[in-house]
């Protein structure tokens, strides 16, 4: 494949394309755009070889450079991933439209008549690191929502992401919505992702998908509106009352169950006197699971095998098997500590105390609060939203789990007889 | 009054004051907040001489700078303009608060509790400009909907402004919320105004009230998120079927009722059937209301007392009587050129070609859409949503009229008995 450079690139020209597409999509029936969906499914599990070889490309490229493991796994696809990629589809089709809804109407007492419909947004840009599912599952979602997509994703996956739309314009030409709906930004350039940053007229929000970093240089450097997606520190705080298999299950559960993820616990916060009387059980399942510990000097002191906490690691996604430890007096402490350093994604409390659930659910200011339950829950598909296109961890637009109503906006429509004020 | 320069005002430990007082402020009752809001109106009242005598250094530097009449208009207080301020607050105290409403909610197979409630955004940060009604106005719906506010408002309404607020500080003193939920930036200096652009951490929103220049330098230059608001260049379209009555009293109203605002008319477009049956009547009817025009050459042939529209006049936002006028041969064409120049917050169209009417409702992309009907009426008051924080003309979040509920974001709280993933 033959890759562009930032000067050959026209992002620009891509976005407009993708804006004059997106008035076509948006006129399109949910049967219409059902009907694309699934001839883009059936096209992807039969192109599947062709999809194998440019991954292969991408994987070879990836071992030449000496990428981790676990971020070889991610790269890599295989027939099975590729029909889950169009069973994701074929999940897309079954969800609602949410296009379209009257969300409220009135007439006035003049009567003029107002009406607020849901709209799609327009054209979304969608920023992004190595998984080459994001390239389908946000095309599938954005299309559903009558949204042109404007796709960027990570360099190690170019080649396997670049055939990918191969085929997706492949099959959109079999269908009535224009193949132009759907941009790939076909360089590994930096330049050209910065292009994206500034095109308002023709971009109504990006969607930075990935690492810290990739997100934050999508929020300080846009003046595209940016839907924060994602970097997740979440807290178990444990508190006197708990009950002590609820919150080793909990505990266990939210480190170790896909430690990698956004909705993964990174620190736990325990009630000093919680900690005196279960410490052994404490210190013996995260061993158990081999979960390793870093803590202030209190944890250290009755758990000679953890290393001392550094001011960074009560901020740090370790998206591993170390957790960080902290012993606080009272669940005010815990409070203040989730707010210093917390990213507002999803927090738990595990306790019998009513009062105390209550107190937490009220102060902490995160998009997913949970009392005895596991912060893995903060998902799409766990929650009952069907897919999602990210998580949200700002507070405007959409928080938590963003599904199609998160990519739509709306209209307000008012029908007068020469009504004038 | 002293004023203090970027070097010795600290923006910054002003937005974590207002930050730590958001957290009271928002556990507190309608009630209490309701009973709040009361005092501050009378409080206004009881101070409105004292204010009245800082709004005469504000005017006396006005007319020592020849600001023009309007602008000093809009400075200007009375005794009556004060009480409409209290009467403003008193209209808010008899808002729904929208905070504590439960969005939606069900339960899991699981059985995992989900429930989705309302709650304040935080902290907001307005900057705006002259008028002085607006630091009353966005502290009523700020504190009603549980949210601080930072307000940095234009450097000419500077003594009026701090001294309202010293009296909205005294007022405080009496209720519930802390005095640190208003905070005022006391400088004229724009390194001030700057400090507030990235203070994410503390700030949740800035609203930019004022011209597209200040709105502009707001939505380039922040990292906080940012409402954008009001700059309206709204079209009417007279359709081929326009009646014309409807369509002489909708222009005339839409441009002339209340010319400086964001929802006035800024350009008329006209079938080119309609104008040839109508100019005279068209003609007659703006000069009537003395409305100049800067028409296309296609007008200047009909119209010889007009003058050639320059490019810029397509996007401008005269703010006065005049009125930008293009001739097209079809709804596409004017649906085109509305695209192209519009800005997505208020147009219409005159017809009685329900096809028409629903050709436009359907493909104009804009906050609020009128058949046959004024676009003065997009106003939060003129359409029953009452007091507004502003007229948002972006996608995301909250689009049109923005009353207490754009104020506020929701939480996911989750309620288990020791529940996994």
């Amino acid at each position: 494949m033959t890759l562009l450079t930032s000067n050959e690139i026209n992002v620009e020209s891509q976005a407009i394309q993708a804006k004059k597409a997106a008035k076509i999509l948006s006129a399109l029936t949910t049967e219409e755009k059902n009907e694309a969906l699934t001839i883009l499914a059936d096209k992807l599990e039969a192109e599947y070889k062709t999809i194998l070889k440019a991954n292969e490309l991408d994987l070879a490229n990836g071992r030449e450079q000496n990428f981790e493991e676990a971020f070889m796994d991610r790269l890599s696809l295989t027939k099975e991933r590729i029909y889950d990629f169009s069973k994701g589809l074929r999940e897309v089709v079954e969800l609602e439209d949410p296009t379209g809804d009257v969300l409220s109407n009135w007439t006035l007492e003049n009567g003029l008549k107002v009406e607020q419909v849901r709209v799609p947004l327009g054209v979304i840009g969608m920023i992004y690191e190595a998984r080459p599912n994001v390239t389908v599952d946000a095309t599938g979602l954005a299309l559903k929502s009558g949204n042109a997509i404007v796709l960027k994703g990570g360099s190690s996956a170019i080649n396997t992401n670049k055939v990918i739309v191969d085929v997706i314009h492949q099959g959109l030409e079999e269908t009535k919505i224009p193949k132009d709906a759907v941009q790939f930004i076909a360089s590994t350039d930096r330049a050209a992702t910065k292009q994206l940053f500034t095109l308002k007229e023709h971009i109504d929000v990006l969607i930075p998908r990935g690492g810290g970093a990739l997100i934050n240089a999508v929020v300080n450097n846009a003046t595209v509106p940016v839907l924060e997606t994602g970097v997740g520190n979440c807290h178990i705080y444990i508190d006197r009352a708990a009950d002590v298999n609820k919150a080793l299950s909990i505990l266990i559960n939210a480190k170790t169950d896909r430690p990698a993820v956004c909705n993964a616990a990174e620190t736990v916060i325990v009630h000093e006197d919680w900690f005196e009387s279960n410490v052994a059980a404490l210190l013996s399942t995260l061993n158990d699971h081999g979960v390793s510990i870093r803590g202030d000097k209190r944890v250290l002191d009755e758990i000679p095998g953890a290393t001392l906490a550094e001011e960074k690691d009560w901020a740090e996604e370790f998206l591993g098997l170390t957790i960080a430890m902290k012993i606080v007096k009272n669940i005010d402490e815990a409070i203040e500590h989730i707010d210093q350093y917390g990213t507002k994604h999803s927090e738990a409390i595990i306790t019998e105390d009513k009062v105390a659930a209550s107190t937490f659910m009220k102060h902490v200011d995160a998009a997913a609060l949970y009392h005895n339950a596991s912060t893995r829950f903060t998902d799409g598909g766990a929650l009952g939203f069907g897919a999602e296109i990210g998580i949200s961890t700002q507070k405007l637009h959409a928080r938590g789990p963003m599904g199609l109503p998160a990519l739509t906006t709306c209209k307000y429509l008012m029908t007068g007889d020469g009504h004038i004020r």
